[in-house]
């Protein structure tokens, strides 16, 4: 059942079936050599998580549009193809811009003393209108100065451009975790809704981390493309 | 409440916290300026998760082992450094090893005609015997010959290695997702955990796909750091 729901799932997120149209049950049953029992399992899960509608007499349909994105654009070092859903198709929803004292893992993993003033920027990232991601940034000074009153119009690279911050490296750590009730309200999606978190460090041009970030986003919306290409030694 | 619980998880993740244990509820109230009713539900959330647990009269401690991996190790396109978890701590318990008809996804993947046959390895990947995921991998042939007797030693990159088969490329697809029944129970996680699901395609030294894989990985086990450092233009 598990591989089956695997399959369905990297066909719906490929976007393998045309116009979105999932073949029919007993299609289904054939072309993956399942019963009717574990077809419906699969279905029904991938139902649960939102990547697809069932309807009585029509059938079952997509209702997801997965955007992919490389991993190097999503990390802000490089700039944004055409076609990303970075270039000039996300807009913020700011939620909060306020200077506080830095809390101990902010502190800890950017290197300052507990308490050290930074700016904490928190906003939802709508792309195309549609609340793909909600994160929430602490940025050291020199830094918080330029960020703090530059107005931020699209993504966030764009916005450290906008305020002539430069960066040399991003980090991130890929987290999974289980979307709780305000994370589900912003994101409008259902609690309990399986979300990847990204923990993110950016550095500055002499390799000094400014900027710590908490981004949880939607994993049916931003799909995280990464290819490693082999060293041949 | 949900900053709190990403600066939390942040630092339990991180291995902030000395010997594992975290500071008392009025200690936390005090360095992140929450209330108790806040510091309880950020704890109550980490804990549901499984990364905390709490004993009356001894507190909170940590009860996971996190181990990072570079993107690089884990796209399988770098040796392995000396402490990573690839490194020689791996081990397969196979669950299947046998030649199938490729499913109508893994054909379009791969490029290839349904049907298609390929080697199905689907395994558990234990780190000091603790399961961290399980795969399912579909190989083309000729890999698939060089695959099908070769005895699977540790991780996947090593059976690669000792079946003879080189790569050139190895790409990621990042999504989350719950853990069902059947993955709960070879993962030794409860039902409805969130998982990291990767989808791979490996390439052969022409660029031609010959090994779709489906992951899933426990995301506080297999932590992968991505670094992406800026091409000045």
């Amino acid at each position: 059942m598990r591989r089956l729901r695997d399959l369905l799932r990297g066909a719906v997120q490929g976007g393998h079936f045309p116009g979105g149209q999932l073949p029919a049950e007993a299609e289904l049953m054939t072309s993956h050599r399942a019963s009717r029992a574990t077809v419906r399992e699969a279905l029904a899960l991938l139902r649960s998580e939102g990547l697809i509608e069932r309807t009585q007499g029509v059938g079952t349909h997509v209702v997801i549009k997965p955007v992919q994105t490389s991993l190097p654009e999503a990390h802000g070092v490089i700039k944004p193809s055409r076609t990303s859903m970075l270039n000039q198709r996300m807009r913020p929803r700011e939620l909060d811009r306020s200077v506080v004292a830095a809390p101990p893992t902010v502190a800890g993993r950017l290197g300052v003393p507990d308490g050290t003033p930074c700016l904490r920027l928190e906003y939802v990232a709508l792309h195309d209108e549609e609340p793909v991601a909600v994160a929430t940034n602490y940025v050291l000074f020199p830094e918080a100065a330029q960020l703090r009153d530059t107005p931020f119009v699209h993504d966030w690279y764009r916005l450290l451009d906008d305020a002539g911050v430069r960066l040399s490296d991003s980090e991130f750590i890929f987290d999974c975790e289980l979307a709780d009730a305000p994370l589900a309200s912003v994101l409008g999606i259902r609690e309990g809704v399986p979300l990847i978190l990204l923990e993110q460090i950016i550095y500055d041009l002499a390799g000094r981390p400014f900027d710590l970030a908490f981004i949880h986003t939607r994993g049916e919306r931003f799909r995280f493309v990464s290819r490693g290409h082999e060293e041949l030694s």
